[in-house]
């Protein structure tokens, strides 16, 4: 008898154990994982390019983390859950029985239904397997197509691209990373991929993969691309079949409240297989970033031994760096509003880096997307060459205290040539949004 | 007869020209500077150090920028203002009547009564005049001695020792940075100054230089430092002799308003001369910040010409970079508070700059300063290895927008392993916070 029962040894389930843990001494927990290594998945790309020299750097045993914890662990699948009984049934045939239960059974990559995605040599990238295999072929292959033009899909050909191999990067929409991003801003992405020698194949659809035994090459458009490897980086889709058995209710995703609890008393869930929602709109949405992994794994952990945390919703903040480039984005975009029928302002900006004068100083755009209709920030994206993540950062910051565009234009920022120019880029951005609300205005009095 | 005249071509007069022109085009501006160059100080020590190449890269023409906006630029010296006839003389004879004033007139560095300062060799570090000599000097030079250990004098100490001289720097106070730090963080700069091989003379007096026409030792303690070039960096003394002469009211500055207005209507003063007012407590205070004089310009000018622009006071937001080491500060230090009997609650948290498992992984510590009455951010003071300035804006952004411990410990912040690790430790310090609050709550409860 458990306590706290966790099934998923990943980012939220680990997460959970050890919150769950650290504010309850005394509570009784164990956690099932399918998995024996803890890791960062957000890290595997890393590998892949050679940054980071060895998997060993990026991984940890699972078990030995839980011991010094003081939690139970066991390698294991759980095949189904009573939750009358409050029982969860393992592959092995153990049966552990709860008190709280919390679901963090992750995702899964989607593999789309292309002829060949089968053969050797056609792998995603989700979980340190899969990299250590990619890796493998990658030092064996000169060249490799990437399908999928999101994070991952980005990420995986430019580390591809770091170890020599000739890259393609297949996208059967018109841009890459179209969901966080607005095109604009993709663009700037898509030229740094180019600059650095990654064939980008837009707005068609790999239609089979062919090859005999092993991958040859990608058809794509009526066209043969060679490739020795290829990744799919097409999206993840949530593990929702044990809580779906078991009477949970699911979407595309676990159903969860502010404490992460589902619509069952007792069981939460957290992490790339849990649907919660989105700060600015309140729609239910789906994260699977490792940051809401680890928020989410905290408030179901604290939640599931007696404590008290909520949380708001997702902006769905991300940073990427592809090559040499910082990307990051938080909130609504502009496509995003538009969906919603939200009228947006937009503020748009590029500056240094750092003062001009100074060696090394590189550009940086930002756009920030307002509210029309009450002048509150609601999304931002930036592209540039250093601080992306931080200031990402406080834009996020920004939606969360319901910021105008004139308290971001009035930004107290600080200067000094080597790290920051005299005139901050989201202060000129909010300034730009400004006038353009001026005119707005003026344009609407002169209708009148 | 011009709309507005300008006394002082630096940041703050520059600033107010150019943007008063910008919001009134047929506004007739003269700008009256006794320098021919414009440049923004914080760039001297960089030129200093070879960073920068050459002092061109950092200075332009004012007559030059003038002319490309249609302003007048008179080379001359104002002598005196006639506030009854609105008229400036200068020291060339020439007089200049006006509808509104803006005095920019700067600070003067100030140099101790210490015998021997007037020795050939013996420098302050503020125009561009002043950098030249030293980096001349420097360049002949085997040793120096820096007088203040404040932002100009740590920076220049470093400076100096890039150019491979042996560098000592002597403070009064027990502490470098001592007025915009807290001791705990001055000493992790100090640390990094000493491991560069820079000598530190704290809490000690220099008091006197040796020497027979040029510079050749510095007296502190008794003891003889040897020295071919001396710095002082004691800081900046506002000039408001002109100002005082005409009736304006000033004190250690020349006092201003909301709208950067002297007690005289239609006179307005912005930059290192100006009195204004500090955001967190609302006491007068002076800034003498680059970012400070650009703000006020930019109020002062547009509000002269019959704009509508106020500004609600400064934190004092400084970032420094003292060789790699980036140091950054906001609002009110706890010696600040202490002071002032402001009661706090303070977080701290040490992280990595990026995923830990990732080369170059360095440290960064961060100090957050809440009000303990309302749990409000009242300042930040970071040191670390990047992304430090970005950090100080978001925490000065949080001052501005009433944030208080919770709403940081929630930051919906990003992590990519390249650039930002998986926790932010902004959101650590918020968290450290809060966890002391429980403590003295708990603490409380016994006691009664």
């Amino acid at each position: 008898m458990s306590d706290l029962v966790i099934i998923g040894g990943g980012g939220a389930g680990l997460t959970a154990a050890l919150k769950a843990k650290a504010y309850n001494g005394d509570a009784n927990i164990t956690i099932i994982s399918d998995d024996t290594l803890s890791y960062s998945p957000c890290s595997l790309p890393f590998v892949i390019s050679g940054e980071i020299e060895s998997f060993d750097k990026i991984s940890h045993g699972i078990e030995e983390i839980c011991k010094q914890s003081d939690i139970s662990c066991v390698i294991d699948e759980a095949v189904s859950i009573d939750t009358k009984k409050k029982l969860v049934k393992t592959k092995n045939g153990k049966e552990f029985s709860y008190t709280s239960l919390v679901l963090a059974t992750g995702a899964s990559p989607i593999i789309p239904p292309i002829p060949g995605a089968d053969l050797d040599g056609v792998y995603p990238l989700q979980k340190i397997g899969d990299a250590k295999r990619i890796l493998e072929k990658a030092k064996k292959s000169k060249s490799a197509v990437v399908i999928g033009g999101g994070a991952i899909g980005a990420e995986a050909a430019a580390s591809l691209r770091n170890r020599r191999l000739e890259v393609t990067l297949v996208e059967l929409l018109p841009n890459i990373l179209a969901t966080p991003f607005d095109p604009d801003f993709s663009a700037m992405v898509e030229d740094k991929l180019r600059e650095n020698g990654i064939t980008l194949v837009l707005g068609k659809k790999a239609e089979k993969i062919l090859g005999g035994n092993s991958v040859e090459a990608v058809l794509v458009g009526g066209k043969k691309i060679p490739a020795d490897l290829v990744v799919f980086g097409v999206g993840m889709k949530p593990n929702t079949e044990l809580a779906q058995k078991a009477g949970i209710e699911t979407c595309n995703g676990i159903k969860t409240d502010e404490w992460m609890q589902t619509n069952i008393e007792g069981i939460y869930a957290a992490g790339d297989c849990a649907f919660t929602h989105c700060l600015v709109t309140g729609e239910p949405t789906l994260s699977q970033l490792g940051t809401s992994a680890i928020r989410q794994g905290t408030a179901a952990g604290t939640n599931a031994v007696g404590g008290y945390a909520t949380i708001e919703g997702v902006l769905n903040s991300m940073s990427l760096r592809i090559f040499d480039l910082e990307i990051g984005r938080t909130g609504l975009t502009e496509g995003h509003a538009r969906e919603r029928d939200i009228e947006t302002v937009t503020g748009h900006a590029t500056a240094k880096t750092k003062a001009d004068y100074f060696p090394g100083a590189k550009d940086i755009h930002v756009k920030l997307i307002f509210d029309a209709s009450n002048h509150k920030i609601i999304g931002g994206q930036i592209v540039g060459y250093a601080g992306v993540a931080e200031k990402i950062d406080l834009l996020a910051f920004a939606i969360c205290m319901h910021a105008e565009i004139n308290d971001l234009a009035k930004l107290k920022y600080g200067y000094t040539p080597p790290l920051t120019p005299e005139h901050n880029v989201i202060a000129l951005a909010a300034e730009n949004a400004s006038r353009k609300l001026d005119r707005i205005k003026k344009v609407r009095k002169k209708k009148f």
